[in-house]
């Protein structure tokens, strides 16, 4: 943890996008960060973004992206632009040695997201994507009761979805399905957290073949507005269907069952039911329990308080940048990749060996 | 509904399972059933039985299954003997006349079904299928919700699970794991319902292609202890895995999930929670709600209920048999048939059109 006596990490906000108010509020919760400065290609968007937010008089605004990469006074960059612009940004970036919160999907593939990473590393930057739910308390007593082999054991399948119902001025005008901007629709979208899931419950080691299941629907530019990717289990995502966000994890000894993994119905508390060792003939006797994981802040200001932590190890001790993010955000991406590669065959199944 | 000057209808219960102790209670609280008679291959078991069910001195003991057929004073038979032998049993029971409440998976494939289905269209006598969850109060309330294109929609994915862990005893002895008796294992025991579950979800509609999913656990006869099928969605059952009995539906305006649909967690009482159009970028001001359904008899104990309500129909007013449960009994042996050769052909992909 960031120690009273350190200074706050100084994050500069590149574009003005919605998920950028998340985060914003995200950064000034976080005890060990702060917003430093805001850029945008109008200078009226990021001064109205700016109030809008209630930033501070002292926040630097930059009516360029390129202004903001030469701010001396900003130690990271939270990058929420559209993912087409990802590269291009996240290279410039870590270029000019800031460190990175980069939401997700990382990149429009892994090719791309390999560039940015070998990037980072080349200049000693910290990469961590916008995953929230990953940095929730819970999801800690998620994984330990996964990893218990006395209460959970052995994994046997893991259901995860993740679905929301986009309105007709969203399927029409938002960023996600537009080809040019988050071009990977709701694989990209939601399938990045469905996915992530999955991939968590197999402690992050990858599945051997991915299809995309049939069904898909694309819109008129071709964008996925509703898929489904299928590992050895199915996660649908969609834009197209009310509201799901569903982890249900069965053990050889245990189940865990968590109904809003993504996003808590509550900011200050989230909840999972666990069952264990259930008897055969009357299962019930091991009714599932109810825990409830508090939160002193909301689960994207304790993403911001890790992201910050790092960068201050490497700021302030000379530490190396942590491994683990980028190498779980690349995994994910190779899923995406695959399932896209799967839509765009006709649901061929690709294998993810080797790659 | 039975009126209460209709003489109850006289059922008589063939082998003497342990499922059938549990059917032996339903039938005494259903208030239009009563036991007549029991049929065991020994005398001494069909005794020890009936007592240890508490059965009147008025239950009649047979010791073969032929002496029960034979019954003028029964009227329906409940066949709760292993899988293998339904097609011989069920054929001999419409052949004498008795409507047949049969235990699942009703055969060990759909040609023996047929065959049984085709004697009782013969004999215009009644069957059913020992399906319990079908027949829950609750169930009809899933049913309106799902249905109901206000509040549900058109579905999109429906995903149903049903594990329980066998111990060391079952996994060796139970007749679940013999070929020769219940052979077609987690696969007819567990996917049973889980299949069920799926076709509920999607009024009854045959999937068109099922497959396997890798993995399948064989014992050493080559019993399945362990797999999943995959439709549109997959359905993992298994012997080798914690308590799960899920089902998770979306659609395109609403979300249902049931935790317990097979077994509910309390006999009296069961609860689902469903979740209505959830605005995209703040979903939870809808938060899921939770129904509870009341029933004042044990689901069982309504399966018996309705069972014995149509053979009263057909008894004291001349009815015919009702096409409805047959008819899905064949649905569901359908998918578990093909879902079998996947397995025998290494997750081949098995069309069910035209079946």
């Amino acid at each position: 943890m960031a120690t009273v006596t350190d200074t706050p990490i100084r994050i500069g906000v590149i574009g003005c996008a919605e998920i950028a108010r998340t985060v914003s509020r995200a950064i000034d919760l976080a005890p060990n960060a702060t917003i430093a400065a805001v850029a945008s290609r109008s200078l009226e968007k990021a001064k109205t973004f700016a109030t809008a937010n209630g930033y501070k008089q002292s926040v630097k605004i930059h009516c360029s992206y390129e202004s903001i990469l030469e701010d001396p006074e900003v130690d990271a960059l939270y990058i929420p632009l559209p993912t087409s612009l990802h590269v291009e940004w996240a290279v410039r970036a870590a270029e000019s040695g800031k460190h990175i919160l980069l939401e997700k999907p990382v990149a429009m593939n892994v090719a791309e997201f390999d560039k940015i990473v070998a990037t980072c590393e080349k200049n000693g930057v910290q990469i961590t994507d916008g995953t929230m739910w990953a940095h929730h308390p819970r999801t800690a007593k998620l994984k330990e009761f996964l990893f218990d082999s006395d209460r959970f054991g052995q994994l046997k399948n893991v259901h995860s979805s993740f679905s929301l119902a986009g309105d007709e001025d969203f399927l029409n005008n938002d960023i996600r399905v537009k080809p040019n901007l988050d071009g990977l629709g709701a694989l990209g979208d939601l399938g990045w957290y469905a996915i992530r899931a999955a991939l968590f419950a197999n402690n992050f080691e990858l599945p051997k073949i991915v299809a995309a299941s049939p069904g898909t629907v694309l819109n008129e530019s071709g964008v996925i507005l509703s898929c489904a990717g299928k590992t050895d289990e199915l996660q649908p995502y969609t834009f197209l269907a009310n509201v799901a966000m569903e982890i249900a994890a069965v053990g050889t000894k245990g189940t865990l069952c968590v109904q809003d993994f993504v996003i808590p119905f509550e900011e200050t508390q989230a909840s999972f039911t666990t069952c264990t060792k259930a008897p055969f003939m009357n299962p019930w006797v091991n009714r599932p329990s109810e825990h409830t994981v508090k939160t002193e802040i909301p689960q994207e200001a304790c993403m911001v308080r890790e992201f910050a932590r790092l960068v201050g190890e490497i700021k302030n001790k000379g530490a190396e940048p942590d491994g683990f993010w980028p190498n779980i955000s690349r995994k994910t991406q190779l899923v995406v990749d695959a399932i896209k590669e799967s839509v765009d065959k006709n649901c061929e199944q690709i294998s993810l060996s080797g790659r």
